[in-house]
């Protein structure tokens, strides 16, 4: 019966169902029926060490019950609201999510992801500044619609280009510096002086806004080198620029803190938040808005908006998803295990595996980036990654493997325990391939 | 206490929320706390007869027992997971969506809403043909993100013109015809007319898609004349253009049919949806993609996609609603409710007012256009269709009014009852506007 239901839901996908970034003939996708905390099972039971969050979002954990209880409690009172209306859910999430920003910022606009929050982050420092361009990083992710997937960097863009006034610089990699720098200092004053001449060469009176992950994630979570996002948001402020940090994915315990930018010296004009607010459990997202930008709409129509702004299921959920992450110290969680196991275990196994090239994160956001030869960082091949992606699926792990890199970004929750046995698993799978 | 929470709802959304499509100082919108079918409440009692159904997006009506049943369900299942994983309520959505499809449609990419459903139709339509441009309508809304609101026809593309490859033309509309006709035949035919010759003098060899809404919706409920959209069908094909037919608002029961374009004797390549589908209960849109569409992406990567593409939670909900739909006949009341009073008491109404220019629309899906003269047709100014709304909303009538008119577009489950007394409302209130 369990493994019939197995059998139904892997044959209505391949029929009904069109994946995301995917060629649509013949995938095989693992069946999760259910799951608690940083673990899901299929119909029949059979169970996987989550490492991956899903897509680094399900930072709570699967199925933490207070956010279950939230949603179910909503619906019975009042599931949708359009958004010309006030409503208490909606209120009380917006008040929770600034409350844990910087001060200075009052306002919050819902949107339903990460995306759309981008879109209109990007529109609202567009019509503040009177400025057209908006500069973004090469090592970067930050949506798939019209605008959002134009800043992005990665080759995603590419067969999407149809926004205009977005521009790409290079971001700090130490690892694989593109300012032939070699240390962490020298790397952060010339990506400064690169984005500074980028910005010259633009014209800075045309530039609205940079736009920046606080931690690249997707593109390999790169942790920014010390002064290099103060140092921005210097260069923005001498050239009447607005920063926009996108925490889709950095944000709400991600780095063991609230936001991720809180440990790197900066306060940006716009936060752009999904995910991790309320780990998935409902789609939404948005922009925590500085008072100084919010102002400019205050007798201006803000030409944005959208049905389902300040759902009050998304905002139920997000009102359980804090409190708990809140009294459950969820988030100090992320950050000591970081600290203490996950950190320790992963450069343990550096030292044993000349796979491995660098291992870097913190909180419950990192990344071993593998290599072919560690002298010339030559990326470990596609068909390597993907034995080595079969071989921890295989092993009851499923991983976030991208590019030449596995990430290992579980739900904050994660246990010693688990990470211990994830461990193991990275070990043995790394073992085989070798 | 529950003016407390009226008066505490009021004042959160006042310092923390941040409003779509508005000005944001001084807004003074209604609380809504909870509902029912056709009615919603603040949290001291008072009832509105919702005849706005939010942003047409409630076609089930408030909190149906069945769909709120479906989300506590799957909520206490699994809330959420990733796309790249095959989960059985998702399935089981997709197909029930494909069952109401015509036959040669048999996949749906889910995406957050409306906008990003438009996104990727667009997307979908530019790789499958390798053409850049697409065709829209001055008078239409089809979202807020990069692409789509600059498909979009009306001022709100204006402020966020950051995309390329998008033209616009006009589209039938007899009672403020753009062609000099005076027949539902000849606008047809010489809104077609105008089509093509857009088509020629743009190149036909580079326009990638027509998009069209099947029923224009914020923009008056424009019911299309006869023989209009088969023939955008069979331009469409002589220049191998792809056809995209937007039923985000007018699908799923609104017309009172599953689809809109049933009525026309149309069927596009791509279907784009949301609202309806689930009537927002769970933030959900996506596009139903044709199988010769759908092969393109069988060996070729499709370059979109999203953290929450097909949600469970939003699955289950629209599982729900669909099937609730279905055994409830909810689409067939809409259409007989259409027929039997909102159309007789609007032509009803049209006698005896003479600020009523014209009174279009079927099913839940009506609009009443308010004229300074008949003769003239000289719309009526927006200061009185402020005053018409502050009329209706005092009588206890939630409205959607939009420019010049009032949309009539209550749920679909609206009762005989409920529509007699709604015209009693707007007789009241444009009596006294009179």
């Amino acid at each position: 019966m369990t493994d019939d239901l197995d059998a139904l839901t892997k044959a209505l996908d391949l029929e009904h169902v069109f994946h995301s970034w995917s060629a649509q003939a013949g995938l095989d996708l693992p069946v999760i029926a259910g799951g608690s905390g940083a673990v899901v099972w299929d119909h029949a039971g059979n169970r996987m060490l989550d490492f991956s969050s899903q897509l680094v979002n399900v930072n709570i954990g699967h199925q933490h019950p207070a956010v279950v209880k939230a949603i179910r409690d909503q619906a019975e009172i009042l599931a949708t609201i359009g958004p010309a209306t006030a409503n208490l859910a909606r209120g009380e999430a917006a008040r929770r999510i600034v409350e844990r920003a910087p001060s200075g910022f009052s306002k919050v606009f819902f949107t339903n992801g990460g995306a759309d929050a981008i879109e209109n982050a990007i529109r609202m420092a567009r019509l503040h500044t009177g400025r057209d361009k908006i500069l973004s990083t090469y090592r970067s992710y930050h949506g798939n619609t019209g605008a959002a997937i134009v800043a992005t960097g990665d080759w995603r863009r590419m067969p999407n280009e149809y926004a205009r006034g977005h521009v790409h610089f290079f971001g700090p990699y130490l690892y694989r510096s593109e300012f032939w720098a070699t240390s962490p200092e020298q790397e952060s004053e010339r990506a400064l002086r690169h984005l500074e001449r980028v910005i010259q060469s633009e014209g800075p009176d045309g530039i609205a806004a940079l736009l920046l992950e606080s931690v690249p994630g997707t593109a390999g979570i790169l942790i920014p080198p010390p002064g290099y996002l103060a140092g921005v948001r210097e260069i923005a402020d001498r050239y009447g620029i607005l920063l926009i940090l996108d925490e889709v994915m950095a944000g709400f315990g991600r780095t063991g803190r609230w936001f991720a930018f809180e440990g790197y010296d900066v306060v940006p004009d716009l936060i752009t938040f999904a995910k991790g607010v309320n780990s998935g459990y409902v789609p939404v997202g948005g922009v925590i808005i500085s008072d100084a930008v919010a102002a400019t709409f205050d007798d201006r129509v803000f030409p944005g908006g959208l049905t389902y702004s300040g759902h009050p299921l998304a905002a139920a959920s997000i009102i359980g998803a804090l409190d708990a992450m809140q009294s459950e110290g969820i988030v100090e969680n992320a950050r000591r295990i970081g600290e203490e196991a996950i950190g320790p275990a992963l450069r343990e196994l550096a030292e044993r595996h000349p796979l491995i090239g660098e291992v870097r994160g913190e909180g419950v956001f990192w990344a071993m980036e593998l290599v072919a030869d560690r002298a010339s960082r030559e990326p470990l091949p596609p068909a390597s990654m993907g034995r080595l992606k079969r071989g921890l699926t295989s092993r009851g792990l499923l991983p976030f493997v991208q590019d030449n890199r596995v990430h290992v970004v579980p739900p904050c929750v994660v246990t010693d325990a688990e990470v211990a046995q994830a461990a193991e698993i990275y070990d043995a799978a790394l073992s085989a391939l070798e």
